[in-house]
């Protein structure tokens, strides 16, 4: 059987060009070689954003046009709408038994994403458990890779804890999983902020027009000293280099507009005049797959359908086997209620 | 309509004479004025129980037994298996993002309990969200009533805020509950602490034979300074006049006997022969009835099987209402992914 990998997206906004660099290229390139489930996370979605429902809803099917845009094959990955798949939740509430309160302070990410939301003490419990949640996701599909950035190491980590508290205390069910930490590329915000972000109005989507990608790039952030074309300019910081560095499959010539920056004599306007460029040869055939998927929305509804069904048939699977290990198959055929758990019989057989 | 009522147990033990005059007995009362659903909280069991759920699980035929041997009737009030209802963690998950976590923190009910069972900082996560569970329980089956105890009364307003939140956000679907405080008979363990139950080895069980309510009832605590029988007695805090107030129907005879105790004349054993008398009145026909129901645990298994069912389907046309409210619906037959969500159609036709 072919490793299986788990990874998704909480579906607040339409995918961006940074979602590309980061993780949508890699699935793309990893879909033959393993057999890849993607979330489309609107239960995570909504720890954070659960005032605006219909946000998340309108982003499932944005987000899925996105996947295919792309080039996710739903042939070769399982699209899945988490929503969907009822074991996630229940696996939540079993797990949230083997994390202490004083544990999940601790994380790492969630610390540092609740000071970034400026959450405080008054965090969602929802968002405070969601490293719980993130387990159920992980296990309810029997991922045995997800990638992740580095800064998500942590969650591999908590979620291989409840595996093994798990497996420990009822019954070897559960499998362990790797974190498949590819090359991190994160792009800045086209205003040159370490993330970009729907909210921070600083993205450039996948489904963006091409007018809407050159204005975005007319506008962006660049090196704020660097006043007349004369002037030498920075490279580092520099959003308009990140995304060369990150789109231009000319290496050399990114190097030689690099020198030219710095020692001055190149304008702002010649640089992203090459980005957009850059970035229209790589967004060009994604916005015309997008366009065409877009004309029939029947199909992508069914792609996502068909792939929930599937997903729902696995979580189904690792669900029973839980009931099982946790001695709640209260009504299988061989026991039920007044038998013996199918679990405790499987052993002493 | 009948209004509905939601009360129920965790299956940590068999069932003991303080929850039968505590709340069985009341239920009987009650089954067929209200629609009554009682839960088998197998899942709020493992909260604290995780450890060891072959105790829940034995447990579950147990507590359903001793349902029967009081009288609670299967065809007045319905049986539900809480981990057999998988939109209950559904709406838990769905929950948590409408509490916080310093909210849960204050919960007068759930800081007393971490604080006796000693968990601190270290309290299971599962635990420590309880409330939001319970106000799961309490909204996917829309009921109206929640017979508790005065200690229970923030239970009810946290599942409230819960249940106005959600209103407020999203659409007015689920149902605000109200305390049906009873007289809240509370009996001490038989060593005098103020709480029977199984890890203390102070309680006596419904399932008990007569020798072992004969053994548990001549070890019982009294007055440790009523040394001899000539001695002054006090009836304050002797559990063995607590239980005849709660059991023996002639009032005049217990006020008699108080008043004997407190003059002296009056030996332990004389009084705890009378406990044992009254006792056996109530116990006899509800050991009978369980011998009965113990011989057929086949039909116990179908009763709790079809309540379970009966159960599911009230709270899966909660979760409905609640998918359409928070525009879940993906799939729904009038609209779906690419669809208008049904509230909102809904909302706007």
């Amino acid at each position: 059987m072919r490793q299986r990998i788990l990874t998704g997206d909480r579906p607040t906004a339409p995918l961006h060009i940074g979602h590309y660099v980061g993780s949508l290229q890699s699935r793309v390139r990893l879909q033959r070689e393993y057999d890849t489930f993607i979330l489309i996370a609107d239960v995570q979605a909504l720890t954070d954003t659960f005032e605006h429902p219909e946000r998340v809803r309108a982003n499932v099917l944005q987000v899925a046009l996105d996947y295919l845009a792309v080039g996710l094959d739903p042939q070769a990955c399982t699209f899945v709408v988490q929503s969907m798949v009822p074991e996630i939740a229940e696996l939540t509430v079993l797990y949230l038994n083997l994390v202490t309160v004083s544990h999940l302070r601790q994380n790492p990410t969630v610390k540092h994403e609740i000071a970034q939301k400026g959450f405080g003490e008054n965090v969602p419990a929802g968002f405070f458990v969601y490293p719980v949640s993130q387990a159920a996701d992980i296990t309810a599909f029997g991922a045995h890779l997800v990638p992740v950035g580095d800064d998500q190491l942590p969650m591999i980590e908590q979620t291989n804890e409840i595996v093994r508290r798990f497996n420990r205390l009822y019954a070897p069910v559960l499998t362990e999983t790797k974190a498949l930490v590819g090359e991190t590329a994160r792009l800045p915000g086209t205003d040159g902020r370490a993330k970009m972000s729907k909210s921070l109005g600083n993205a450039i989507f996948l489904s963006d027009s091409v007018d809407e990608v050159a204005r975005k790039v007319r506008g962006m952030y660049t090196d704020p000293n660097h006043l007349r074309a004369d002037d030498a300019g920075t490279v580092e910081g520099n959003p308009v280099f990140a995304y060369l560095d990150a789109f231009d499959p000319d290496r050399a010539g990114v190097d030689a507009l690099k020198a030219h920056y710095r020692r001055g004599g190149l304008g702002d306007v010649k640089v992203k005049r090459r980005l957009l460029e850059v970035l229209d040869g790589t967004l060009a055939p994604i916005r015309a797959r997008r366009a065409e998927y877009a004309r029939d929305l029947g199909y992508v509804r069914g792609v996502v359908q068909a792939g929930t069904q599937r997903g729902r048939a696995v979580a189904a699977c690792t669900m029973g086997a839980v009931r099982a290990a946790m001695q709640l198959d209260y009504f299988a055929e061989d026991g039920g209620v007044v038998g013996t758990p199918s679990a405790v019989s499987a052993a002493s057989s």
